[in-house]
């Protein structure tokens, strides 16, 4: 089976490497060309654009940062749907709007190609050790067909339906839940220190206990050690808020905490931390509680 | 070692059962009579009045449902404190204010007893279990002479320092950050079903990956099922919410996501949910969402 | 001066009538074609298009529903611009983001026309009065050749500078103000329920004094005696709050408030009320506290 | 008519002031000596104690600062109560929770003397100007008996009924909505400085269109000039929204605004701020959007 893949970001990178040690024939495509040599040498082969990258492919794979760069690098003259042959699958991974992903099924299937919608959970080094989540939607025939792809990047599928946009939101969902996972860790470190009590104790017990799992686990460490750098950046963050809160408005469905989680990072980046991993939005809670930003200044 | 036991309700009665289990001598003193019999039926030794239970006792456990009932058990004429020997530990095990940890810590030391706080986590059948985890503070030598009594009635304890009032302010955390994940899940169930995807694959994802937890598989669960009966009282969890908000205003520690769980589950009472489970509070997402309460009407 | 006038609504009705009573020329047109003649009745010439009642006129006003109306009337084949002779003057009195404002008056600098921002506060009965106030802001030239034109319409004008959009975002912000006006008084009318205190009487006290002014008088009223129709219909008042929202998302302007209300109308629409006056948003404290939503059941 | 008057902070020495240029005789008593002088000047008689101030005294009027030292200076051993002759009435002015008036209010009856509650709008320019607005309620005939002197406090009295709690939460929610105008204000003219619009420009023109009326108009021009000093002490204000959130809960009636707004107010006080005016809660609106909180710096 051929692959092309278009993106390799800090998320893609891992993910090709992934399709290569897993046996398939891969084809890349990135913007900047740094990202590509080090695929090169595993065994990818470079295209000049993303049409060429989907060229013959049998599956090609976006990995890309929001709505309009999808639509640039699917619809554009050079874009994956002018190269891709008869029957071809687009497997798009990013994480975008279900809006973007009803409409580009729709344009795949009129040119007699096909659309799934598979966007991941996990950091960088998750996508490395192939220890994605993979939830996806769209046609049952189309999923059943790439579910060998997916399973080479991941440790586990989740299938949510026939609607394109399903795993869309399922993935904005997912992160709302991490979101405010960080958010609640903020509020409790930040009462328990304004209390004299270590928040390191507080966290320590009760992610080791009722809530032993890897978002608050990881979440807890990070937002203790302040270790906001690299990660997942707040900017990108803030555009999933805002996606999750499209869909909610548009089905009429009230969310109190998202509102809370997007005013947040909207502060984080006023104050000037969009570079920073989006659970810099716990640094909010010790602002507004008078506390230094720092807890090591 | 001679223990007295005060407040036989669904936590209290497993709490004794393990003590005598573990092979410790109880006295027991519960407001309704008809919770006794079955522990004296275990070998608990049944006593007339809080005093009595504590007579002779090295260590007086007192798990009761709020800051008014512990003070008057703890110092009323027929109180515990009347009762108890020099040197005598009372483990305080309710979920109640720091405050009051604070004062009757300061108390016994006059009286030449000890208070230790030990508030647990975990539902009825946990209790029953031993699978209960404490956390606890007071003096610290204290804390060492109870902690084959914890043990008998954990499955784990975590100690926070000497501030009496520590621990509970742990607890109260604890019980925020529940009410937070039980939220979270509301909403994200909510989005879920207007947008046509079933709210059992969405939290059946996330709660088996990500946040593969306890607290969230649990109550996951009971907001899809709406299994809100019995359970913990909604009632109590919002006295739980008002003194953590009563910490939090103390301190001067802004917390946005418990001031709204605390508006959800007022709304819960003003709707007549008081004695439903706490998590019935994910109902006023269905509810803002325009959906009919019931998911199975 | 001949001036043409494009959406006939409740608002421009009233305010093409003022253009006609204060001895203007005046060519109209609107979509649905009922609303045409008690205006021809009153001296106006009746247009096939927006193109033909742009033709030959020094000013054009557009009053219309949104974004995307005003794109189309404006840029469509037989839109207002491509009859539109050179130095007239756009002026655009619906309420739109600040984004179009400053597309469209660039396109109109292109062609040698003008755009002016116009925005208005009143209900339909005060343009019918002549009482509105306007809110305007673009190139200081075409605003002061508009301004007999704005005052044949108003009861006052506020120039806030030559960027189109500035005029959007105080006409976005004056809907917030009166919105937060509606859910304050909305809960201090069920605080005062609940706690057996005619609401009539404390709202009649504090907009009588401290806040005698006239949205909390006359929502107060409203909301009271649960007016709700006609009104300014809460679907188009939710497309204000989020253009507000869109304005504040992209300033970095974290607003609770607006928050808060744009939740409120949300869940109203999610129950039925989009055609609703947008003061129904009330609703929302009596259902949260539990009492019916009618007061006169 | 003999009045005793306990309490001459900067509101009670203007309310104290404008009794005796009512011709009435005051008995004045104040914790700290230095206020007494300039009114015995005026005519007031110095009492040593409260109970001498209301010793032979037909109205007793109170004006502190909390529940507490109301409880204090009514019920101690040199309280007011234990100087009242029979059917005194003792006319509690201060801003105080509706529990403590309802339960001083039966203390009184058994005393055989009455407690009418009579809380104030209005800072201490308008109380020495004779500008206040009471709003009053507690047993009807001694609302009457002391109308003439609220009239010689105030330019109008609003009675809410015989609950003598009613009129404090009158006063609560005239707090609150005070402090929602704050807020909506701050939020507003941030919007408006971060998109390049002078707040000035906005402010004048709504607050002298829509909202004409003194809150508006007064806090604007202190949010705008960040006046912050003398004035109504962030602190107690804090004090207030707690006693409305009191009885918000007590009465299960959720209040989103409110809870914003206290939130605010502990976030400034965290952040050093308690003894500012508390129209200083709009910095927090500046602090979130990453503008320095002075203007003018």
């Amino acid at each position: 089976m051929l692959i092309g893949f278009v993106g390799l970001g800090a998320m893609g990178e891992g993910m090709a490497s992934n399709l290569l040690a897993a046996g398939f024939s891969v084809q890349i495509y990135n913007r900047s060309a740094d990202k590509v040599a080090p695929l090169v040498a595993k065994g990818a082969i470079a295209s000049a654009t993303p049409k060429l990258a989907a060229t013959g492919a049998d599956v090609i794979i976006t990995m890309l940062s929001n709505d309009a760069v999808l639509e640039e690098i699917t619809l554009g003259e050079e874009g994956v749907l002018a190269g891709m042959k008869k029957d071809a699958i687009h497997l798009s991974a990013s994480t975008v709007s279900p809006d973007i992903s009803r409409r580009l099924a729709q344009l795949h299937v009129e040119k007699g190609t096909h659309y799934v919608t598979s966007p991941v959970f996990g950091r960088p080094e998750m996508a490395a050790a192939k220890k994605l989540w993979i939830c996806t939607s769209g046609d049952a025939q189309a999923i059943e067909k790439v579910r060998p792809v997916q399973e080479a990047m991941s440790q586990g599928i989740f299938a949510f339906g026939d609607d394109p946009g399903a795993a869309n939101i399922v993935k904005l969902s997912g992160n709302f839940m991490i979101a405010s996972c960080m958010e609640t860790l903020g509020e409790v470190a930040t009462l328990a220190e304004k209390n004299g009590i270590a928040p390191e104790a507080v966290l320590g017990m009760l992610t080791s206990t009722i809530f032993a799992c890897p978002m608050y686990q990881r979440y807890g460490e990070i937002v203790l050690k302040q270790d906001f750098e690299p990660g997942f950046k707040m900017a990108l963050a803030f555009k999933d808020m805002n996606l999750a809160q499209a869909v909610a408005l548009k089905s009429a469905t009230p969310m109190p905490f998202l509102s809370i989680v997007q005013q947040r990072m909207l502060s984080g980046i006023a104050e000037g931390r969009s570079d920073k991993d989006w659970s810099a939005l716990s640094l909010a809670s010790r602002r507004d509680a008078g506390l230094p930003l720092s807890r090591f200044a």
